[in-house]
Formats: C-alpha cells, structure tokens, sequence
C-alpha cells in the first residue's frame, strides 16, 4: 500500500467518519438486545422498509445469503409480528414482503437512540461549530448524491 | 415519535453522517464485486481480522448467523485463499480462524477505494473546511471512545 497518495486531512477524515458512524450505529442497535431482534433480522427489516414490496429471492440476493436462510428469518420476524408475507396482487404466485407497524416503530427507535446518542456527544461542541460540522456534511452528502440515487 | 426532543442540528448531522457513511461504504465494497468476495464474506473478514483467532462459534455469535451458516461461508473462503483453520496451541480441539494475506489485502484495498473516492469529493471544500470538518470528527471520535473500548 503506498502512502502519502492522498492528504492526511482525507486519510484522518474517513477514518473518522467510519469510526464515529461505527460507534453510533452500534449505539443504536444496543436497543435491539431489549426487543429480541437480531443483526440480521434488523438489516432485513432495513431492507424490506427502504426497497418496498421485496421477493424472498431479491432479499437473499440483497444480503448475500442462501434462499433456505432467509426464509428461516422470515419466519421468525413474521411470529414477532414485524413483517408479513403477501400475496402480488398481479401475480398470486408471487409473495412480498411488507412490514408492519412494529418493524417501522422498531428502526424509528433505534434512529431515534442514534439521535440521543449523538445529541449527547454534540453537547461539548459550540453552535458555530455544530452548524459548519453540518454544514460540511450537507455539502458532502450533496456531492456524493449528485450521481448517485437520492434517498429520503 | 414526538418531533423538536433535539435541535435540528443534531437531526441533520446524525441524518449525513448516517447517509454519508453509507454512501462510502457502498463505494468502497463496490471493488468486492471484480473480486467475487460476498457482502457476509466481507463482513466475516473484518471480524476475523479485528478479533484476533476467532473461533467459528464466536464468529457465529457476533455475525447472528448459525453456525452451519458460517461454516459453509468459512469454507468457501477457504477455498479463495481468505482464511485458514488453526488448531489452538492449547487446546487441540479448538479451531480458530487465521486471515491470510489476501484477506488484509482485500480490507486495505476497500479502506483504499474508500479514500480514494473521499479525497474526489472533498476536492470542492476549502483547506480551511477540511481542517475544520476533521477537527470536529476527531473531536466526536474522542468523546465517543472515552467511554468505548478505542480500536485503531
């Protein structure tokens, strides 16, 4: 690996933001042990809100895992009452996978424990940085979706 | 969900950073596709190299996956030359996963792409900026690893 190809400023800044979005996302999912859902189950219910009305087979292709595994994982999300199997309302053969109420209160809560985290260690940062911290954010996330798909 | 628990700032920064985040992960796993390694593989991989000798159950634990998942995913990446089974010096009995050099390279060749990607989008900030987007991150970092073990 040869260094000193980019700046120090881009080396430490991606570092950085891996590791602040690391710590924060397992902050979040700290919330998960409570409620009895595991990693997986939690990146599917991800998967299932983002990308609306998914397959068994889109989703398997989604996370990389064989087609017998996610059916088990359906399987127990369904009993927990986060997500449910329904029929295509063009093609009867086809099922879809939608969540429930419980799934969306779920990610709403864990985003919401990310806040809270966050709003916590923000809290020895004066206004004027926060807003250029955001503001440099914004900027990046605009570039960065410029070419890619936005997503709300 | 009740709305204005915390200020705008900190929805909107913990909104990018999440976003962002995404985004560079996304960017930098897309060179796992020219080298046919699977999202669970890469993920195990990372695993495998930040816990040191790693059993398969252990592995099992902190992927959420069964174990028979996990040896089908290990023995695969196996075959690609990613890892190799240990007998503990100890404990004969107990195996633990070694990464093998082309596992390291493949996870510097993503935090590569990663910044590489990085420096193109951050091209458009001022030096200034970029000074002050770092200072904050690592400000971030640093509170939030007061209290969490620190990996480097």
């Amino acid at each position: 690996m040869e260094q000193k190809k980019f700046s120090d400023n881009v080396v430490l800044i991606e570092k950085y933001l891996r590791r602040v979005d690391w710590i924060i996302r397992k902050k979040g999912r700290e919330i998960l042990n409570d409620i009895n859902i595991t990693d997986p189950q939690f990146i599917a219910l991800q998967h299932i809100i983002n990308s609306n009305q998914l397959t068994i087979g889109e989703l398997s292709q989604k996370m990389s895992l064989a087609c017998s595994t996610i059916t088990d994982l359906i399987d127990r999300m369904e009993k927990s009452g986060l997500v449910i199997r329904e029929k295509d309302e063009q093609d009867k053969r086809v099922v879809r996978l939608v969540a429930q109420q419980k799934g969306h209160d779920i990610v709403n809560q864990v985003l919401e424990k990310r806040r809270e985290y966050l709003a916590e260690k923000l809290s020895g940062l004066s206004e004027g940085d926060k807003d250029l911290l955001l503001k440099n954010l914004k900027y990046l996330y605009e570039v960065m979706t410029d070419e890619t798909n936005r997503e709300d």
